[in-house]
């Protein structure tokens, strides 16, 4: 039997073990499904054996737990170490969910869960892809080392001590990552940027206690206020970032390359119609596809403060919360970005109130060389399962543990995502294609020969 | 036994009954506190017909009950109508409270829990002293008629329909309210102003659904951006409101009203030093207590959008949500001013959101003329009862439903409150003074004496 027949075969009970795993609600944020995390860690275990790779291993940590396994038997083959994260996001606002975000369903030729496309469904796609090849050739074209964690949502706050203390464990040839997207339905992708990222939170304190707004109202200070002022601040009239020295390290790219970059296709409108939008907004002087991949830029997350209940309550709120978050491009640093942004913040408060900033995870910007024989090889084998040319592009997500990857173990990464651009990850009604689900394991296959070839 | 004795000796068994009423979470803004509400208006009828009242009712609404109850067997006297309200603001942010709201307590000489001052505790300070006279002198020496209703906090929705279908049965020479506070610890007060409000609730929308901060972070318009870049545009840099139209109707007081209003004492240091403050904020080019009750003012009460638990979520709101409330001066309409800031709203608010306001309830400002017999009469009174001479003052809070008892029963009112400057009224940590609730009681027993020498 082929490995293309024992995909085709085994697919229905390989939806099903997805869907066990995509019930388990591994969310990492919340310290409520910690155990949850720990049950999706030990479940990843037994079924990386189940596939035939040996070493199998939970490691715990402070937070959440890394699960490594290995095939070692090629000696002469190169080695691949391929990452992902069974963590995923908050669920919230549930409500706009059409089903239920941990309870899997198949509707419209779509699989709809929480983690689907990040990253449960795509690492799955690796286990698949090594079972089919030690199921029906009793060996593997490469070697494979597979890391999976549980706190990529929450910045992968162990991983990098982990990467250190285990380089030698974890020395690989390529490093190999399925947590991006995909160009466009049925194109294959390779993501060849990734824009950084830093994260703040934000508490804005006037009064020692909500006041009440009529007996108050026009003199106590109104927290809500003074955050509204300050966060009105921190974009200017033509959209563009207003922290003093935001862009300075940002490289701007060439004519060259952002022709190349406009020539990968992008369906504004079909964006727009989907998300019942009149418009886009933005930076000024740069393209939709632009501003979303090769720019930097500054986020509100989540605001909240005062009465939130049903009904009205006449207070002046006496604290006030943000979220905040920037994506970054080369040569951006997320310490001293997220430092530019709360010395902004300060500089702007007003006397009567007090600012507390608080500066969480961050992870630096990612480009690669597009040229490498790795990086042919693997278009090599995407193009002829899709059937399409590899899209090669810039993403404006983050997965900030790639640099760490890249300096600790000194390998390329590939980063080879199936998510589908309409994926909703991070939103409710998150989905992934079922006929790009299909095809992704053979690619996968195909990449690991592709790649023993030209080594 | 005089009253002032039977007041002495009874002061355990009633604060004992005022804590029964403090029990009763009698929220009116919460559908899950409809039942409470129901339970304190049985109970206050039941203790109004323990004090001697006659005709008690509990008049059903669509909203929460009211209770009526009279006494009027002295034709030859004044009709005074006693109005309060036995609901209650909410309690969050429960967690600063450092008792629970519901269960009161007594600590350094002041009663603990919400409603003790707004305004469970001032409504039970007339039924003290109704049951006082009668149970001493058998008799009243002026009539009386008491109207409780469960709806204050959020506008008196159903009280205006029934004063009006209930005008003759309401008629009265003297409406007295105790729902307002003292201008410092044990002054006597007569509130002779009160300010409007209306009140707005506001919901922008960008996108369907949240979106990826990474993937669409720089075009996908924020719903959290564009809310707050509309809401400080509310205040211009002289924190004046900045809705055009605003202040078109505002009578500006004279110089010699503004002295007048100077006078009352007022502690701007220790307001600052108990609200651990290091200044005030407000409209320039007036004074702190000007800006509290003279002017009109615009504050956000609540605002929310985004990921509000615990971590990190990268998200993009789709949908960001406002409470607004305007407190109103002579001779601003509420109706008006709600649409001029609706108006401003929609103007601002950018092509690619779209912006829904629903305006809520409203009242107008109200102002009294300090000089007549009644005013005279419960001053007296009031001045003999704490040895001060009464302090006459226009308070910053709203009793929306004063204007309509003035319109449709076409007698004065007189507002004689007994709360304390630093009562947290819609606050944690509500309180009254147990010398002041000690006091009051007796004040009122004089006030009826004094008003049947007057008339």
């Amino acid at each position: 039997m082929t490995f293309e027949q024992y995909l085709e075969e085994s697919q229905a009970r390989h939806l099903d073990e997805l869907f066990a795993l995509l019930r388990i609600p591994s969310i990492s944020a919340l310290e409520e499904n910690r155990s949850d995390c720990v049950h999706a860690a030990s479940w990843l275990a037994e079924r990386m054996k189940q596939a035939g790779l040996e070493h199998v291993q939970v490691y715990p940590t402070a937070g959440h737990p890394l699960v490594y396994g290995d095939w070692l038997h090629n000696p002469d083959a190169p080695t691949v170490l391929i990452y992902g994260h069974y963590d995923v996001q908050p669920v919230d606002p549930l409500h706009l969910w059409r089903s239920e975000p941990f309870e899997p369903q198949v509707r419209n030729e779509r699989i709809w869960a929480r983690g689907v496309s990040d990253d449960k469904g795509q690492l799955f796609l690796h286990i698949r892809a090594i079972e089919a090849l030690l199921q029906t050739e009793g060996k593997l074209p490469v070697n494979v080392k597979v890391l999976f964690e549980g706190e990529e949502e929450i910045g992968s706050p162990h991983l990098g001590p982990f990467i250190s203390e285990h380089a030698a464990q974890l020395a690989a040839d390529l490093l190999v990552v399925s947590d991006t997207g995909m160009a466009a339905t049925g194109v294959p992708t390779i993501c060849c940027g990734l824009r950084g990222i830093c994260a703040l939170e934000v508490r804005l304190t006037c009064a020692n206690t909500d006041c009440h707004s009529g007996l108050f109202g026009g003199a106590v200070p109104n927290a809500l206020h003074a955050l509204t002022a300050l966060l009105a601040k921190l974009h200017d009239e033509r959209n563009k970032v207003a922290v003093p020295g935001f862009y300075d390290s940002v490289k701007e790219l060439s004519a060259a390359q952002r022709k190349q970059l406009a020539a990968v296709a992008f369906d504004e409108t079909e964006l727009l119609r989907r998300l019942e939008l009149s418009a886009f907004a933005g930076e000024e002087g740069y393209t939709v596809k632009e501003r979303i991949s090769i720019r930097p830029t500054l986020e509100l997350n989540g605001l909240w403060g005062g009465f939130l209940g049903e009904g009205s309550k006449t207070v002046i709120p006496a604290q006030a919360f943000a979220k905040i978050s920037c994506r970054l491009v080369p040569d951006q640093d997320p310490q001293q970005i997220a430092q530019l942004v709360a010395s902004h913040l300060q500089r702007l408060c007003p006397p009567y109130a007090r600012l507390e900033v608080e500066i969480g995870h961050g992870g630096r910007p990612y480009v690669c060389d597009p040229d490498t024989p790795e990086v042919q090889a693997i278009s090599k084998a995407l193009s002829a399962t899709f059937g399409q040319p590899v899209a090669m592009e810039r993403m404006g997500g983050s997965i900030p543990i790639v640099d760490t990857f890249v300096t600790v173990l000194q390998a390329p990464v590939i980063l080879m995502g199936f998510a589908p651009p309409d994926a909703n990850a991070h939103a409710p009604n998150e989905s992934m294609e079922l006929s790009t689900w299909r095809l992704a394991s053979r690619a996968i296959c195909r990449a690991w020969y592709e790649l023993a070839k030209s080594a």
